[in-house]
């Protein structure tokens, strides 16, 4: 395994404070815990806390920051942190207004998350959640009951993040979590397993002239495998479906993630947005923000997902409040 | 060649497209000419213009906005824009008070925005050069005469950037580009060789188990080939010769970029940056801003480069001064 790492066991902890010593005005982390925070915090707001395996950076410490997340719990690469990481996190981040929990709808993150929240309550910390299951492709995966949480999850980030600052509820949150996450629908594709830097292994095998459609961020498998050719096919494909499970219309306002998975280069994502901003604009539907970027990734993979979310008056000015993150 | 592209010779095109139709509201592209420019122009400012070849997304139409540059000239994958392209770009942007050029070392580069400039002056344009040449690895190389220009460009774009904002004059920049530049130096190495998307070809060759050290953004050779080993001492040879070079002493304020080629993951790049600090502390030099992550690639090359930049009092209250771009 050619990677510039220094110890395996080691690289979680070296990551965490790889990025706490470049953005030192912004995160902080707890000494000794997988646990990246922000580091202004705000007296009587709901605190976000998000997290879950390591391996898609900058999710999820990249998202923490005014306007978005309080803290991001840090499992080691694909594992889901421990309920007492992220019961620790909700310690240090509970101002007064209860704490949001965001997760990515894997069953052990979900286990993780829920018996923190447990934990928390037994101390008098109001926690709720909101699971985000954006992925359209499979209805279940190897990790997960239900569809999977991927790079859509980054508008609930944004969204209730800035939802919070502007002194939402916990309880308006969550019904406001829940209202977006049906709105959001992402599906990706890959070209090339992931090197799992754990262990040094490819998350999976696949032939030099084939593709994977659907698969998950972690490599779970997708729906099927096709023969590589373009990416205007590939977009045309994923937006296809995305738009049929969103029952898209004529008229309707959306933001898009154009999300690269790894080692998929500017120069690929940028021609798929171009072909998909060309399909929005033949269904007459309005595109009020873009992003295209590695949002959150797979360690190394190649390929890309995109994700299109439906928003209306109050998501859509909640997408352009004010954020200050290092990755959105 | 398993790349998500449409056609080899489109590529470029597709890019341009695909990125103001991400950004209408900050980009705007000459229709068909390879030229992005900053939406909202500002009548009496400097105009500050760079550009190269393709292949280093986000460099350089990523650093076009409000406090940077005001269009970046985009050539063929690895090639440099013909002097007509970029004379193009100059009569687009110039806004009555001269433009100033920002050129990365390269013959191509060099020999075609001279003669653009020369163009222009014709029309009674006044143009002049920035030449940056921050690659400490070598003195001369495959396309260059001299030391190559690469990522420690990013802050050049940034500092005359903000200086242009604030109302310096064309010469004022020249002069205070020449003395930015001498204060930046940045080196390299690469542990696997990138796809030419034009051409399906690899750069170069390389074994399983040895790497680069400090080859071109091209894939232009090094110094000398190594064994593959920890990120740390990949980490600390850098620091060495960067420091060496640059003469750093204690109680110098810098700021650093630990920049990904390409296929480095972000959890490599912040444990080299992880290790970067403590040797930057050690010595007691203060880091005022760290960058981290992609900002100038080499395709989907593997490996990363290390730039610091001393500071003074101006180059650091620009560094910091309010700037609007997608990349920076």
């Amino acid at each position: 395994m050619k990677k510039l790492i220094n110890q395996r066991e080691n690289i979680v902890e070296e990551v965490i404070q790889g990025m706490v010593k470049a953005y030192p005005d912004k995160l902080s982390r707890i000494e000794g815990e997988p646990i990246i925070f922000r580091k202004e915090k705000k007296q009587g707001k709901v605190a976000l806390i998000s997290g879950g395996g390591s391996g898609h950076e900058p999710s999820h410490a990249g998202y923490v920051g005014y306007g978005m997340l309080d803290a991001a719990v840090c499992g080691e690469i694909f594992t889901s942190p421990g309920a007492d990481k992220v019961y620790r996190a909700i310690q240090e981040v509970n101002a007064g207004a209860g704490v949001l929990l965001i997760i990515k709808n894997y069953s052990g993150d979900v286990m993780n998350f829920e018996m923190a929240a447990e934990m928390a309550a037994m101390e008098g910390i109001t926690v709720k959640q909101v699971v985000v299951d954006d992925d359209i492709a499979v209805e279940n995966s190897t990790y997960t009951v239900g569809r999977r949480g991927i790079a859509g999850t980054v508008f609930v980030h944004k969204i209730l993040g800035a939802a919070a600052e502007a002194g939402y509820s916990l309880d308006a949150l969550v019904d406001l979590g829940n209202r977006l996450v049906k709105n959001i629908k992402t599906m990706g594709m890959s070209l090339k397993s992931c090197m799992v830097f754990s262990t040094g292994k490819q998350s999976f095998e696949i032939g030099d002239d084939e593709v994977e459609i659907g698969l998950g961020i972690h490599g779970e498998p997708g729906t099927h495998r096709e023969k590589m050719t373009t990416a205007d096919h590939f977009t045309e494909k994923l937006f296809a479906q995305i738009t049929q499970e969103a029952a898209l219309k004529k008229g309707e306002e959306v933001a898009v993630l154009v999300n690269g998975l790894g080692e998929t280069t500017l120069i690929e994502l940028f021609i798929i947005n171009n072909r998909l901003q060309d399909l929005l604009r033949e269904k007459e539907v309005t595109v009020v923000k873009t992003l295209v970027g590695n949002y959150m990734t797979s360690l190394d993979m190649g390929g890309f997902s995109i994700s299109i979310v439906k928003l209306d008056q109050e998501t859509k000015q909640l997408l352009f409040a004010e954020q200050d993150t290092i990755a959105f």
